[in-house]
């Protein structure tokens, strides 16, 4: 790839100024995307005639501030995950056409990270990345046979615009699913589906949110849900999260109207949230007004003990709106996702579905919906809840081996844990980096996705979503993690910030799960 | 159906009154839904003890609403097309709960008709609704091959996130496609894969439009379109359309962002942007900033001389925004279609769509990919195209028989045509309606789900997509509108509305296409 800079020769313009602002124009108006091979200093220093410390050192601003990074064995590359102004643009620059029509982007996204979750990763390398589940799971021969099945028949439904709430069969698939597992009696007519979690949280944000309306968020939480309320003007309201959950005792008493929470499997720190703290939510919403919104994103996979009853399964019935995906189960390429409201909101939450797209695609609703006749899902669930638990016993097993007692959160189901980690291994953000070099890519509270308002988890914790990786992986990356902790713990003691013999200590302070 | 009343015998509250408030208001709510059958007027009257007279006011009343219609050997059911103020609820109503949760959706559609297009309609029936395609011509056994070809290999597509912008064999085969076609040299990464248009103008209006934003639209013009933009604030100013399209002498010259047109083909009016005005519009849009919104929804269906250059092609490259659908040529259930933007604009472009949804569906995508692969598509066009045609002329040739020289606009492309009636068959309105209880549907203007302010063209016009039908049935519509024609010409002559002796002068005004 080839860059094509302007370099002036003005002493008073120093030239890895002027490269690295210039690179970094082209990456925040898209002439340079999310993923775009740089070319390396040495080349870029001699197609300039620039020394290559300027360009090493123009790198590594733009590197400081997020926009490039450096991948062993791969070079240097635009950063997948944009920096926070990355969409601050305020119109196409440098065109000489005047410009009337300012891209709202900003507006949209409010300075935040948009974390893309597509990423190629070098090879070889072991992906923790949260709730990313295993392609060997995949149904596939089941998904062939379905797909020549409905298609058999008649083009009709793909001809035909269909209900934009969803294909009848799939949504009465889906309130079977959800009153069976999760005890909450809904019926189709309650259910919409999505393409999504993503536009299930943006079509409740188009339903109630408008600029300063009050929206409780956990904190941390997922950020897709923190960034959507916010881009339609939410004023959130950040609660924290401790083991039992989102603290019910610090829920705002006033001028909310949602508040989204994960009950089940807190994302990212993995804690279920109490039998206490459930009613208090529950009570807290009766008599605020304020509708809870429940995502329930990999609630189908329990490894222990009775699974907890959803929230809108012990609600009265009208304050709580329920989000499920099967892009756990099944995958983020299906891309369908569902909503289920009270029978009060459906009206408005089908006109808003309606204006957004006129609903979801047939072929794959059609297709899912003979997935969740019969008992074939809940076989399907049965073998990779099984396949999860064992990558993640065998996971615990290494790091407990390795680390002795590990203040691992979230064990009891899901796709992810959250490790706190001893103190001597230092902050999460380097040991991330160094894992990353050595080709284990764990990621952080903000890194993984979440939205972190000072919780204290960014620099105490790392996420590991374990359910995409095999047992061997996870015994070769619990090896590098050993082996990269204790080089870090080293590194800490030579500076005097922490004594690597102090180890067992702090892990004792924590209770294995 | 058994519909729960609430009846008081206070002589104060008329029963009629009380019986069309409870329907009306379980319409509004969501507890009624669009189809939904009610009881025969003599159903209800015996449930409540009521007389029928009573009740038939109610149904009236509310038929005058468009709360609900009345169907010839079907009865009496909830109306597909919301009127205007059904989503204009402020929260659910009588619960006992405190609502401090407002639904925002009277904000999102600020009053409008919604217009949900599918409809199921008493057989037998003949539906000329615009711009659907024809269910025999799907490409079937080519999709249920291709579906099982690319769900063959492997399922990491399935599981994996995609790229947001969409699958890049299909972003190539679209960027193909329109550069051959319609002389728009484009690459894939300027495209962006959809669930249709509807999505393309909201990710448009999330881009540009904030309160009070100026956007252009013809008047009329396709109302997911208008609407779209209001809803997200935009201030509309519609311009005139007449035989050469859009009238460019009334653009606005200042404070505007988006101008929303279909040059191609009118929507509604059927009519192609003359060259000159292709010019002027350009001009316009270079000389204020304002980007030009091209929606080419049928530009495939050309049936003589050379299909006009889309805008987009004879733009200077960062002026126009493409928009394209596949819900013509192949169908609306297959939700896909694109948005193709000058480079500057594409960075902010797939933000926008990955906080919408993180993109389309891989099957869908997958598939049309392959279609789009050498030239299966144009043939598949070739063939359709051949099929329109054929029942477009046939379409002329039946109504010529019968009404003379008539004002058919939009007959060298598409899928629908506007016909100017003549003026002794009387008002449209009331003439589609004695059409619909002979079971063919034609369409206004504003039921064919476009949006008109004051155009003109509502009272005079109907509008028939003739895509989706036979040949036959062609000749069995054309009998119909013919007699209800002649029946309605013999009511507005005893009226003293207008002689339906002067049926052939008024017909020797226009000019057959």
């Amino acid at each position: 790839m080839l860059i094509e800079l302007s370099l002036s020769r003005d002493p008073n313009k120093p030239l890895q100024h002027q490269i690295a602002n210039q690179i970094r124009e082209f990456i925040r108006v898209g002439h340079l995307r999310p993923g775009t091979k740089l070319p390396s200093s040495r080349e870029l220093a001699v197609q300039y005639d620039v020394s290559r410390n300027t360009v090493t050192h123009a790198y590594e601003k733009l590197f400081s501030e997020g926009y490039i990074e450096t991948l062993k064995g791969i070079g240097t590359k635009v950063t997948d995950v944009i920096p926070d102004d990355c969409n601050a643009m305020d119109g196409p620059k440098d065109v000489s056409r005047p410009v009337a029509a300012a891209i709202r982007a900003p507006v949209v996204f409010k300075g935040h990270t948009l974390t893309i979750p597509n990423r190629s990763l070098p090879k070889p390398a072991i992906d923790f990345w949260p709730g990313r589940p295993n392609r060997d799971n995949f149904p596939l021969s089941t998904w062939r046979r379905l797909a020549d099945e409905v298609l058999a028949s008649s083009a009709a439904k793909l001809v035909e615009y269909g209900d934009p709430a969803g294909v009848p069969e799939l949504r009465e698939g889906i309130a079977r699913h959800v009153s069976a597992t999760r005890g909450y009696h809904c019926t189709a007519d309650m259910v919409i589906v999505t393409a999504g979690t993503q536009e299930s949280l943006n079509l409740l944000a188009k339903m109630f949110v408008a600029n300063g309306t009050g929206v409780v968020v956990e904190n941390p939480c997922y950020g897709g849900a923190a960034h959507t309320f916010e881009s339609y003007g939410a004023r959130l309201c950040p609660v924290a999260v401790d083991i039992e959950g989102i603290r019910t005792d610090l829920l705002p008493d006033d001028h909310i109207s949602l508040a989204y929470v994960t009950p089940s499997h807190q994302f990212p720190t993995g804690s279920a949230l109490s039998s206490e703290r459930r009613k208090a939510l529950l009570d807290w919403s009766y008599r605020t007004g304020a509708y809870i919104v429940e995502d329930d994103y990999d609630c189908d996979f329990n490894y222990g003990g009775r699974p907890l009853l959803s929230l809108a399964g012990a609600s009265d019935g009208e304050s709580v709106i329920y989000l499920g995906t099967f892009s756990k189960a099944l995958g983020a390429g299906v891309r369908t996702g569902y909503v289920i409201l009270p029978l009060a909101l459906v009206g408005a939450a089908r006109a808003v579905k309606t204006m957004s797209n006129y609903g979801h695609p047939w072929l794959d609703q059609a297709i899912l919906a003979g997935f969740l006749r019969g008992d074939t899902y809940q076989r399907h669930l049965r073998l990779i809840r099984k396949a999860y638990f064992d990558t993640l016993k065998e996971l615990i097993r290494r790091l407990s081996a390795d680390f002795g007692n590990i203040d691992l959160r979230g064990t009891q189901n899901g796709m992810h844990v959250m490790w706190v980690l001893p103190e001597w291994v230092g902050p999460a953000q380097i040991f991330k980096q160094r894992l990353q070099d050595e080709g284990v890519y764990v990621h952080t509270i903000s890194s993984g996705g979440a939205f972190d308002r000072a919780s204290g988890y960014e620099e105490s914790s790392i996420l590991l979503g374990y359910a995409a990786l095999s047992k061997s992986e996870v015994v070769t990356a619990a090896k590098i993690i050993a082996r990269v902790a204790e080089a870090n713990g080293n590194v800490s003691a030579s500076t005097g910030d922490r004594s690597h013999l102090s180890r067992r200590q702090s892990l004792a302070i924590f209770e294995s799960p």
